[in-house]
């Protein structure tokens, strides 16, 4: 905690910067600092673990290396799930990674990385940015004594992996599986039986039959875990996450202690990791799926049926949500109301051209 | 030039920064600068000129206002068409606004901010900053001695305000239309007469009947020029701006005479002013689609004839265009693997989410 009294020590100088020129002095006074950031992912995935590295070298560059930021995947310091404990609690300074790990704590975290049946990536970014959405997110995440800026975007991500075809709402009952959070909920109500198991332990699980079916990001990533060999029914779309937003998670009192130019550093380095993430998922999908498919993967799309009754079970409990938690329902119907708007606006310029696009691709 | 000067004389203690913990001396040494950027457009677009805008207030911000940048509209120093001459002769040091005003000097202008039929914005993104695009476009470039990063997107576009329904494309048969660039080459072989018209005298030019349809950007910016009172067909997609790329530019002698930390400000500060630009777009347009629709503005999707002979007819003017320049063919060829690789994804997870949300979106 010294560093940070050191900050709470300084003089008000770096308050009021904008555009108006300061002295030179400022600059020597803004402190040499050293952060540990911790992300929810392992260092083999070079685009969500990635970009919280993208984020600190940001950092680095924008200060001359004074502010350094140590990034630490899941498991060096705290355990992957334990991120946001971490930095509510003042063990590290900072975390990256979604909110909707901790909907067990308050089903609201899962709103602002990503509602099953809400908004798609670019829809999520004018929310958090010029629809409100982040006054919101910082609102509720001050209970935790935490505050938070987007910092990336997996885009839509797929349905998963499945040991056998689904072809009806029948063939979910008693289908054991890997899905977590919120949308674990909903594939209940359909008749799934949800699994909670870390990324290593899928492999083995659907290899030896112990579950049926586990969904992870999209092809990229998925690539890395093989499980192709072992379920090659590869559904989408991901419904539940179409599109998913990390943040980069900072202890509020820590925040709040920093010189307001650091503070603008890490908006900014966050707002370039914002695009960064969705840039690196969305230039490497492409190839890693057609190396998936050559390899044996099987795509298929979600029965129509399955979409039906996935999309009646969501709102049936996001309704007895809202009716339980003011902030799920105060948050939630934000969000739907900006979502309707959009996909008002969607259906007509964007999805026509890449409709045309979709029929017109070479090769 | 006399700061230019001063800035090639410092030592080169601004290399080499990265994460490394530098001396706090260097931090003095970083000069105190003003420049001036040009945008191509007027202060009443508070979406592309306001990109500018934000871009200068996050330089100021990440440098403490040692580095200012004063941002200029269209008219105020140089008209807006002349934007990059004003930034390759060094009347100004910088420059913000898509490439594609200066395609007259070489197609592949184009290609950068968005060809016909190309990449939508998301796909645009991926291109420029994980597949390649940013070091194709740099060099480009650097025969007018300017640089550039991606600052800012619109989204895909609409087609435009036609006074009578387009059924067919015998209906295209001297249509007079306001459309600049490469669209309107290919506007014309199917039998259009396409328009140079400046923005404000778009609406007399309707209104008199001189000409019979124009296209601008997309419902809020369109909503200030009032066209639907006037032309009340408002079609879509506009297939020629699937996403359309703003870009800072800089002249070349200055940004290497910048230190470099200066330029890893100015790399930041664009990547930020990227999202933000599309993000005010997307946030802003589907409520001004709503109120161009309940003023009287008929939504119309351009008859599958059209399309198709549009599509026929860009890619016979894109096959002429990479026979004759050396240049366009480089960047075109690449691109357009990129595209084809990019909506093979985008055509399972993207889209399929996107179509069910339109399906059932509510009200």
């Amino acid at each position: 905690m010294g560093r940070r009294n050191i900050l709470s020590a300084l003089p008000g100088g770096a308050a009021g910067i904008g555009l108006m020129p300061i002295s030179a002095a400022s600059a020597q006074e803004l402190p040499e600092i050293r952060w540990r950031l911790v992300s929810n992912f392992p260092k083999s995935l070079d685009t969500i673990f990635g970009t919280a590295v993208e984020f600190a070298r940001a950092v680095g560059e924008l200060t001359e290396g004074r502010y350094r930021i140590d990034v630490f995947a899941a498991g060096e310091i705290v355990p992957g799930l334990q991120v946001l404990d971490a930095v509510q609690n003042g063990t590290v300074e900072m975390g990256h990674g979604p909110t909707y790990f901790y909907s067990g704590k308050d089903p609201t975290f899962t709103l602002f990385t990503g509602l099953p049946f809400g908004l798609n990536t670019r829809m999520q970014n004018a929310w958090f940015y010029q629809g409100g959405g982040e006054a919101l997110l910082n609102d509720f995440l001050a209970k935790y004594q935490v505050c938070a800026l987007p910092a990336g975007n997996s885009g839509c991500q797929m349905g998963g992996w499945f040991r056998k075809e689904i072809k009806s709402l029948a063939d979910l009952k008693g289908l054991k599986f890997r899905i977590p959070g919120m949308a674990g909920q909903i594939w209940q109500r359909l008749g799934a039986v949800p699994q909670q198991i870390s990324p290593g332990d899928i492999y083995p699980a659907l290899e030896r039959g112990t579950i049926d079916a586990a969904e992870f990001v999209g092809p990229y990533d998925d690539e890395k875990l093989s499980l192709y060999k072992v379920a090659k029914y590869y559904y989408y779309p991901g419904w539940w996450e179409g599109g998913a937003a990390a943040f980069t998670l900072v202890n509020l009192e820590m925040w709040q202690d920093l010189p307001e130019h650091y503070r603008s550093v890490l908006t900014y380095a966050s707002a370039y990791a914002n695009g960064w993430m969705t840039a690196k998922y969305d230039a490497a999908n492409p190839k890693a799926l057609q190396r998936l498919v050559a390899a044996g993967a099987v795509l298929r799309p979600f029965p129509a049926e399955v979409m039906e009754a996935s999309w009646k079970a969501a709102n049936e409990l996001y309704a007895e949500l809202s009716a339980g938690n003011a902030d799920f329902k105060r948050v939630y119907e934000h969000l739907i109301a900006f979502r309707d708007d959009q996909y008002l606006w969607w259906q007509v310029a964007e999805s026509g051209f890449d409709a045309f696009m979709i029929r017109h691709r070479r090769g």
